[in-house]
């Protein structure tokens, strides 16, 4: 997508070895025209599933989702939980995913009312990194039994693995920018 | 708004003495057609005032606020952080609340390049009860040099005293819902 790179090119801020900063339009502040246009390119890379829900983790992926489900009919979105609210106490599945930027493991919940076996799942998110985020709620889709239609990350760190783990999962993922390398402060796309 | 009353009675569970349970559509799964209503609904309460950005708390106000935004000529959403990533080593600016569901105390943060001074902020979130967290967002508004023009709620629990604290510190408060009291389970609006 050719405006998304145009943009972390403008706006992002590259940290150490592997750290992206977009924090001006993505992850911090949002911009939330340009997460239309996000949506609709998920809707054009993906017209070929049919979800009946769209599901993300709190809290940088639930603008993308919403964005995105007005192209899809307006699916529901459901965002998984990093921790648990005592108004959460119902059963729920869980899987456990290590922050790549917080270096820090969270245990991601959803409840089980909100995945049903046999659901058509679309998974977004923001950066696909080392992929544990959706690995943890492809493992809960799966366990729910129900079905990961595809995943779609907005920035995919590719050199950090996480797309291909997915894939060999059986995954089909789709990225809207996809970075081979960090090389001396310079972002180089893949 | 009579719809929102509609959706809290048909999908809401009262738990306890003083929790509301809406997570079938604003704060776990998320109705995108509805938050698109409730954006308008803020639109035509705050008619009178130009933001020039959306001051939210993350998760559940992220939904809400990007919802409203366009109704706002797209004016830029920013979410506070109740935690510090070490993407976010810069200057920020700080307050203290506690939440009401998970009884925790968060440091707020949102990073100073995102509030600058003379900016017209609005403030949104999915719940009002104690106010902790719109009173903490409003401290940092004010920090900033900048001026808090509205307060929305999409759900005031008044019987906890928020709004009326809020109201005392000189800001204009719009709630979609007001609930006076919980009486056997059932939600008694105001």
């Amino acid at each position: 997508m050719e405006r998304l790179k145009q943009k972390i090119v403008a706006e992002g801020q590259v940290l150490g070895e592997d750290i992206l900063k977009v924090d001006g339009f993505l992850n911090h502040q949002i911009d939330v025209k340009f997460m239309e246009e996000i949506g609709q390119e998920f809707r054009a890379r993906f017209q070929d599933v049919k979800p009946n829900r769209i599901l993300t983790v709190e809290s940088s992926g639930i603008a993308i989702a919403c964005e995105t489900s007005r192209y899809f009919d307006y699916v529901p979105v459901v965002f998984a939980k990093k921790a648990t609210p005592n108004t959460m106490a119902e059963g729920c599945y869980s899987a456990e995913a290590r922050s790549f930027t917080k270096g820090t493991v969270s245990n991601l919940r959803v409840s089980k009312r909100f995945i049903q076996p046999g659901d058509q799942v679309l998974i977004l998110d923001d950066f696909l990194a080392s992929g544990e985020a959706s690995i943890a709620l492809t493992k809960m889709v799966r366990k729910a039994g129900a079905e990961v239609v595809g995943i779609g990350a907005v920035i995919d760190k590719a050199f950090q693995g996480g797309g291909d783990k997915l894939r060999e999962m059986g995954c089909r993922v789709e990225s809207l920018a996809v970075i081979r390398a960090f090389e001396k402060g310079q972002i180089i796309f893949g």
